[in-house]
């Protein structure tokens, strides 16, 4: 049993999956694994998401120590986010997430020739 | 754009993550990728999960041909349940999921010296 800011993990697939669970935040890591990023560039990367959202999700991340949110004092303030060193860690977990997908599409899929979910989320 | 049965997915880690988003789908496949096991031996594996819902469970995973249920004619009469190719795919996702989730534990959080999660799914 894990516990982890006074929440209990069966195991510790459970707290990977904790993370994985939502898709947003799953979309804001991978395209931080490209580089840091100011909130205007993810917002457009991760165009579908609520400005609202995409600030409540970043402050998720940023709670639980997978990204770092930096302030740099300029007028008009620039903050920067980028992965911490164990979010920067997720990337071979998201790639296998992203093989694995692949070959179920192949094999029991249909994949068009629009694709909408970005060319860097899936090209990658 | 990705097709699977009528659903639509925006990329192929969307496709994993449909998966994955069941913990229960996940400790079935996480047992499986031991080896091949009767409904029984999966219930002992997994003792939190009800009968019903370990056969709903079980019934997805084999829709989505991710195991395959063979009926041996014998009185009575033997089920086994195994991954199939794709499913066995799976095991390089969990893997890695399993070694972050640890390094995240290590690095955030306390681990009790009972863990409930089972010999097998935890100490992998």
């Amino acid at each position: 049993m894990h516990h982890i800011n006074g929440k209990e993990y069966k195991c510790s697939v459970s707290v990977t999956l904790d993370i994985f669970n939502d898709r947003w935040k799953l979309a804001i890591i991978w395209y931080l694994l490209e580089e840091n990023k100011r909130f205007k560039d993810l917002h457009k990367d991760i165009s579908e998401i609520t400005q609202k959202t995409l600030i409540v999700k970043l402050r998720e991340l940023e709670e639980k120590n997978i990204i770092h949110r930096e302030v740099f004092p300029e007028v008009p303030p620039k903050v920067v986010y980028s992965l911490t060193p164990i979010g920067a860690k997720l990337k071979p977990v998201l790639e296998e997430m992203y093989k694995w997908g692949m070959d179920y599409v192949e094999a029991f899929g249909q994949l068009s020739s629009d694709n909408l979910c970005g060319v860097d989320i899936c090209q990658k």
